[in-house]
């Protein structure tokens, strides 16, 4: 019996983004459609099939350390992001804020599917889920631009909500409007 | 804070191993050290930055697809492995019979750490595990060789005790007496 097996947890993909230059702006522009490769979604910044290594791995990893790149996409649900916006007190929550590769809608606990998981499009596209994000203060002042005021209480209305990062195990496209499904590990619990 | 975090779980190395043509032979030869890169350890015959997908994922991929290379590597446990032996009846249980690459000691319930898990050595050359590996029927044969009549029973007694299939991270040197630190995704169980 394979480890890695599919749910009936089935969603869709509701919105597309790219950040072209993350020194220029965090901010994701919307696209309808893309070809993902090995190294991610062309033109993306967070892109490659290596990255300098960055603060959130400094326990692992000295800043700038070549290693390969598990955070080629930041994944969010459009549930979670309701949320966000509900109790951040905004209308709704724009994912190019914080510079979302992908929106899924009908994924439950999306922030929390198990490390390792996959998302898989009907046109065989997949993403391999490395784990859960953490939020950061540095979308405040993009959310400031269009939500002036608002951007303080991201942080922690995000918390547990953030989405996760991934990365491309099988190329193709990902489209507005693809279904994805969810395959996870079907291990027990570690019990050291 | 970051999602992953160091544990106090310090293994070390005890055995590495390579097959060179699983065509030839599924049996892994020892090793002293191996200059680890990401496309896993040179002259394995799993190594490779893609692979053409098998049996194990059929459920995702049609047989041969092109997809990302999570087996590079197959680490299992010391403990778990003599574990395996006395349940089969044998003396001691060589890493070579299941084609393994590294064999740790010292990491409580391996077969079972998350997915997503890093394994690191002193010298920072780090592995990611993808997930649980499941035994099968293939190494009966080998084993028989050395041990008659034996064979059939490892794939009972290696339930909960394969080991992980893993990947190259951060490249660099892996040798036998390293040092192993244990870094585990931190977040709170998937609740659907």
């Amino acid at each position: 019996m394979p480890s890695l097996v599919k749910t009936e947890h089935v969603g869709r993909i509701v919105w597309l983004g790219r950040v072209p230059d993350r020194e220029a702006a965090l901010r994701s522009e919307a696209l309808k459609e893309v070809q993902a490769t090995y190294a991610g979604i062309p033109g993306e910044d967070h892109g490659g099939l290596t990255r300098p290594s960055c603060a959130r791995v400094v326990t692992q990893y000295p800043k700038g350390t070549e290693i390969r790149n598990v955070r080629q996409l930041s994944v969010v649900s459009s549930e979670e992001l309701a949320a966000i916006a509900e109790e951040m007190g905004v209308e709704s929550f724009d994912p190019g804020w914080i510079g979302a590769s992908v929106v899924v809608e009908g994924i439950p606990d999306f922030t929390h599917v198990p490390p390792s998981s996959r998302l898989q499009t009907g046109r065989g596209t997949t993403l391999t889920i490395d784990m859960e994000n953490r939020p950061c203060h540095l979308p405040a002042p993009v959310i400031d631009e269009d939500a002036p005021g608002h951007g303080k209480a991201f942080k922690a209305a995000a918390k547990d909500r953030r989405g996760v990062t991934a990365w491309v195990e099988r190329e193709g496209p990902l489209a507005v409007g693809d279904e994805i499904t969810l395959h996870v590990p079907s291990q027990r619990a570690w019990a050291p």
